[in-house]
């Protein structure tokens, strides 16, 4: 239950919030955990604050980039505890849970917590569907990254008690794109407004960021991205 | 608000989950803190993992007995993992959070939060209007006790935001595409796939229509609609 949900930490400091997540989630049925770049792991503190839940830090996966946690994910979302200058859509954990539990067991799920100190950077930002932010205290909302994973962990628990997997009302047609599919076509998107000098000089990230957010929202099937990228490379031909 | 729902450690031992304790509260709007018969309190240990939240430590208050922290409420609520042999009434998270919002703000109320190996007692249970238990995973139930509050805090937040004014769900930044804007869009994206010579005959209603269900799925805004167009604009452009 729950395997293709995974929690996606980026850059942790401290080992022993690696234990502390590895519990919460255990507590909540979730396993699968994915570290990129920790400063220290494996860690004796990681193991302790784990209480048990050893079997989560033994199975994590140690990558080096964010893409190598994600790049075979449908759906990836971060968790922001600020808003950014550019909307995004936006979930509160009770709402996210509930999409997370609606989806098909094959839909790859990645929710990205980010450093203790800074959270998550733009461009991390960037790779996700949706923001995640948790209600709580305007004066005081930083939260613990264990303290995080615990509610959201929760809302699922309770999303996935509460009825039992709901019919998919719309049935997708052809698989969704993986996020590694979709950073090839904004690569292929870029290099063609360039070409086609859409994109000029200084305005080219704002704009980028801006179809990014499009794109996400609409979460693209792979055909649509094949029938997207088909587009490109006419609008490129037509150059030479 | 909320300053009438204490939260009440029993013998903790270990000072850090104090500090992570006031923290999780303070991250929910919750400021009071009662501690009975703490092991080790007040500790650099405690401080460190407040991470700010130095207030609600600065004022918690130390008491011998569970009954000098309780003395004065008018609803008790124990936290419990197990269930007891004699039945007592249950809450979970929300309804508990639900009941303490529809009191009164005259109304003391207690959420208490037994000793990390072994809880409550019986005898401390036995002081309590209801228990509440945290639904979680049956094989490893057993919860941080600063995790549990957080839970329990992040609750009543909810609670507490929802009869206030309903949750921000997608804010949109700008106003959504009509449906004659997007018409126009359509036609624009038509003519411009047939000047690149993506568009073969035959094949265009197709096609058309699949770009159609993506766009409309995303919802587009008006502005999004004009940088669409604005690309293939450009796109036409490269043609003359």
């Amino acid at each position: 239950m729950l395997s293709n949900v995974r929690i996606v930490l980026v850059e942790t400091t401290h080992p022993g919030n690696i234990g502390a997540v590895a519990r919460a989630m255990k507590n909540m049925g979730l396993i699968t955990l994915y570290l990129v770049a920790p400063k220290k792991f494996p860690s004796a503190d990681a193991t302790a604050r784990a209480s048990g839940a050893d079997d989560v830090l033994a199975s994590a996966v140690i990558c080096k980039t964010l893409f190598e946690a994600i790049g075979d994910c449908h759906l990836v979302i971060g968790t922001s505890a600020r808003s950014r200058t550019i909307q995004w859509p936006m979930l509160d954990p009770r709402a996210c849970a509930e999409k997370i539990w609606a989806e098909p067991d094959s839909t790859q799920i990645a929710i990205l917590f980010g450093r203790e100190h800074s959270g998550l950077t733009n461009e991390e930002l960037d790779c996700c569907h949706y923001l995640l932010k948790i209600p709580c205290n305007p004066d005081f909302s930083s939260l613990n990254v264990a303290a995080a994973v615990q509610i959201i962990a929760y809302e699922i628990f309770m999303a996935a008690a509460r009825s039992a997997k709901p019919c998919l009302e719309e049935q997708l047609e052809s698989p969704l794109a993986t996020a590694l599919e979709l950073e090839s076509f904004y690569q292929h998107l870029h290099q063609t407004l360039a070409e086609i000098r859409f994109l000029h000089l200084g305005r080219s990230r704002s704009v980028m960021r801006r179809l990014r957010r499009l794109f996400n929202r609409v979460r693209l099937e792979k055909k649509e991205v094949d029938i997207l990228r088909g587009i490109l490379s006419a609008a490129q031909g037509k150059k030479q």
